[in-house]
């Protein structure tokens, strides 16, 4: 069992030496710099934290729920470095979708019937 | 970036050779051959993937679905060739949590404020 650990141990350190992932460590820094980028950011992570709550505990997600959401976002994305900072986040999320594909691989495949 | 996608291709072979992935796949075999086992699990899985659809579309989860999906587990459970594999499951979940709590940890530092 070890030896799967020190794998993954391994592959978190390459994660954290990896373009992608310095370049969300640079951009969230530089956000957290600007007022104003800052304060966004954290009222859009916020929100977003409230709605995924809701839909977890099985409750109904309203049209004003997603309208609060969709403003937050068009307001956040005018600014630079926030737009910057998802820029980063989605080509790191790229990565860590592939990581999760390729590690739940043989699972998929125990689970096939024909 | 090559090095880290052979990493996670070095963690899945390990993970497929590792006994816990071993023992879902042999326990899910043996389902598969009972007919009882099978068609139990199989509504199971059918049950739950439905009602996983209604919360991530933020539809509102009933008393009803959640007293269907119980009444379902309990029989599942009195089965003992699902059993086995809900146990083997339970133990190779464990490690990919772990291990996803690996993979981000890192994702968790740089969100960090203060």
């Amino acid at each position: 069992m070890s030896n799967l650990y020190d794998t993954a141990n391994q592959l978190e350190r390459e994660l954290r030496q990896s373009a992608e992932f310095l370049a969300v460590k640079e951009a969230f820094e530089q956000v957290q710099q600007q007022e104003v980028a800052k304060k966004l950011f954290e009222e859009f992570r916020d929100v977003n934290v409230a709605l995924q709550k809701k839909q977890l505990s099985g409750q109904e997600v309203t049209d004003e729920d997603v309208e609060k959401v969709q403003e937050l976002y068009e307001k956040a994305s005018q600014n630079e470095l926030i737009k910057t900072l998802t820029e980063a986040e989605q080509r790191l999320n790229i990565i860590m979708q592939d990581i999760n594909r390729i590690l739940t691989a043989s699972l998929h495949e125990v689970y096939q019937t024909n």
